[in-house]
């Protein structure tokens, strides 16, 4: 990366993939083309890693047909970063764009490169060093604050709701207890969306827990126990970061139970959640003795499956509502840049809803949209803790385009 | 189901269901409709169970919106079972039949149900009553005699594909060891497939295990840190039902360590594989400390995924080739039974490959498609037993229907 007499620009993806997050990248490229203001577009190798370590590619002049394949592939084309930034990594950030002539920024991400954004930002405008910084907000979680809702979550929600269905009749197939593992370490959001599989009152899922409403052993073996008595099967969907009626993650319980003081975590402190079916294992087993020894039988069939990475990368489900959102949400970025906007966030506000959904970007403040996440809100969680109210429905069915056909006998 | 003077038929589904098993079922309701011969047509429900405990719907005169939303939606509308159908069994199931009057009986399965329309058939035989069994072939592992692929097959390879496609990038993205569970308890068939997922030599995935190929923990480790050597990440599939070189189950021998003698079989003596994660996260436990060895290193970045229940239920991802072929398997058995073919079982021959992909149905005989399975043959599988061979990408393409979009930078 060069020095040039012109203005340059950077974009970097960042955090757990989506299956559009190229989508936004390829937004950003594309509009940066047709801004006469930028002179060179350089792609960040995973994320701000590539930024401090001088590892980028140059993104100008790329053909368009090769652009539309990137956008539709999904997971970071550029590559990504669990990378815990704090001060000095941002110092280093500035530093590398301060001797390169970057004067914009465009970070994908969620809520911690929302932080990255600003602290950058305003280490600029402490050095009077003229740079604007854009956060593009991606996250399966959907826990942005100010946006109505993040590219890729209407995607990952597809995934769950048709993933659901399908798991919903294979359990009406050969009836038996199911537990599904969804996505999520703090916001039910994903794990929620679960719901729009129903459709009658028996379908699956018919107990839905997610983080924001604790749930004791006792509530769960008494909940399923219900299910099955009335239907002979039960299909539970879990969010991975659900705690008990002390605040505890039972994830980390039972992953310290089988490692001991030697559970991984990463950089942000956060224990390694995904990629392991050990909480979908655990809960199988124990519904299996203590659904079992309510009902007075030997043994249940008792099943778990975790989504695992599939939810944010799975290419041949991708919500059309949601692929050009995340495509909206680059360009909009560098249409603000382009309009003098100052730094700050794209964000979505809900036009219309229903067949009539629609909406517009906005632009937010980072220190909005920085750090703290969303929950999901209490309206949308039963009273019992243990399902999901209607009234999301209409929130999140407009997200991820056609519903399920599902005919029955 | 009451006596009649005509003749009647039943239609059943056994074993694991696929995203298109309910296209053979709508198949022989839409046909059977046709056929003057029959007069009343019975879903047995959950299979043969349904027979004997006479659990059935009666499926004439459905409208045909109604059948098409059925044929759309994933796995057995009517249930299904993994009941063990031995001589007594059988013997009751013709009972049945011969108290009914039917005299057809369409019944889509894989192995162990060509094996129960064989043994049904030949009671009949035996006891001088007119009745015709036509099996349907049903099966995500692929693994029948005579035909040339199974119905089911094409859309859980589809998914198999986008999902190592997905999954591949996400590895990428945030690179390490990723472990993928694919189902197959005895043939590599279904986890074979993944090699569509893989146009450039460093695409995921990067090796394949099949139960084809006895697999060492030495050759494991040696193999994964050969490629993550070499590109930094390593994207590891693995069939279910993988054996080592004593030709014993790696799944089995987890499964005992952890639970001792307390391990669950079904009614045919199988272990259970699916619906948990133990054997993808105990292999990525034992890459993260011996992997890790070989590079000095303390700790990888290691996951594993178990596919799971999805593979032969997603609906969103269906293989169209694979959606009409079920539904003609289902047409077919009727149009054999009009045309006053004896019992057997419908197959698929190859007639055109590549562009010109093409089958033709014949009638096979039901002796030759029972009990006995066909594993994945030893020329797709390379000479180190550590991937499929690109001789396997022309058997498979032309069943998954169109491949995933690829693009990079």
């Amino acid at each position: 990366m060069g020095k040039t007499t012109r203005k340059n620009a950077v974009v970097g993806q960042s955090g757990g993939p989506t299956a559009v997050i190229n989508q936004s990248l390829v937004g950003v490229i594309e509009t940066v083309a047709q801004y006469g203001e930028i002179d060179r577009l350089f792609g960040a190798r995973y994320g701000v890693r590539g930024i401090i370590e001088n590892n980028f590619i140059e993104l100008n002049g790329l053909d368009a047909d090769r652009l539309e394949r990137v956008a539709d592939t999904p997971c970071a084309a550029l590559g990504s970063t669990r990378d815990k930034v704090d001060e000095e990594y941002c110092r280093k950030i500035f530093n590398a764009f301060a001797a390169n002539d970057v004067r914009y920024f465009f970070y994908i991400g969620g809520n911690d490169s929302a932080d990255t954004a600003r602290t950058v930002s305003e280490m600029a405008d402490e050095a009077d060093y003229e740079l604007r910084v854009f956060h593009i907000p991606k996250t399966i979680d959907n826990d942005l604050r100010v946006t109505d809702h993040c590219p890729g979550y209407g995607s990952a929600a597809r995934f769950v709701t048709h993933a659901i269905v399908g798991d919903g009749m294979d359990n009406a197939s050969l009836p038996g207890i199911k537990v599904d593992v969804i996505m999520g370490r703090n916001a039910g959001w994903l794990t929620a969306s679960s719901m729009l599989a129903r459709r009658d009152e028996d379908d699956a899922p018919h107990l839905i827990y997610v983080p924001e409403a604790p749930l004791s052993e006792e509530q769960f073996v008494s909940d399923v126990a219900e299910v099955y008595g009335r239907l002979g099967r039960c299909l539970v969907v879990v969010s991975e970061g659900i705690v008990d009626e002390y605040g505890k993650s039972w994830n980390e319980q039972i992953v310290r139970m089988a490692h001991g003081a030697e559970v991984e975590r990463d950089g942000h402190g956060n224990l390694q959640l995904s990629g392991s079916g050990m909480l979908g294992d655990c809960i199988a087993n124990f519904a299996k003795t203590e659904v079992a020894a309510r009902f007075g039988k030997k043994k249940l069939r008792v099943r778990a499956d975790t989504f695992g990475y599939l939810q944010r990368s799975y290419p041949d489900s991708v919500s059309p509502v949601d692929r050009d959102e995340a495509r909206l949400a680059g360009r909009k970025a560098v249409e603000y840049a382009a309009d003098g906007q100052p730094s700050g966030s794209v964000a979505f506000r809900r036009t219309g809803n229903g067949d009539n959904y629609a909406i517009e970007c906005f632009r937010a403040e980072l220190q909005d949209v920085a750090r703290i996440t969303k929950p999901l809100p209490s309206k949308y969680i039963n009273d019992a803790g243990n399902n999901i109210t209607e009234e999301f429905r209409d929130y999140v069915a407009p997200l991820i385009g056609e519903l399920p056909v599902i005919g029955k006998l």
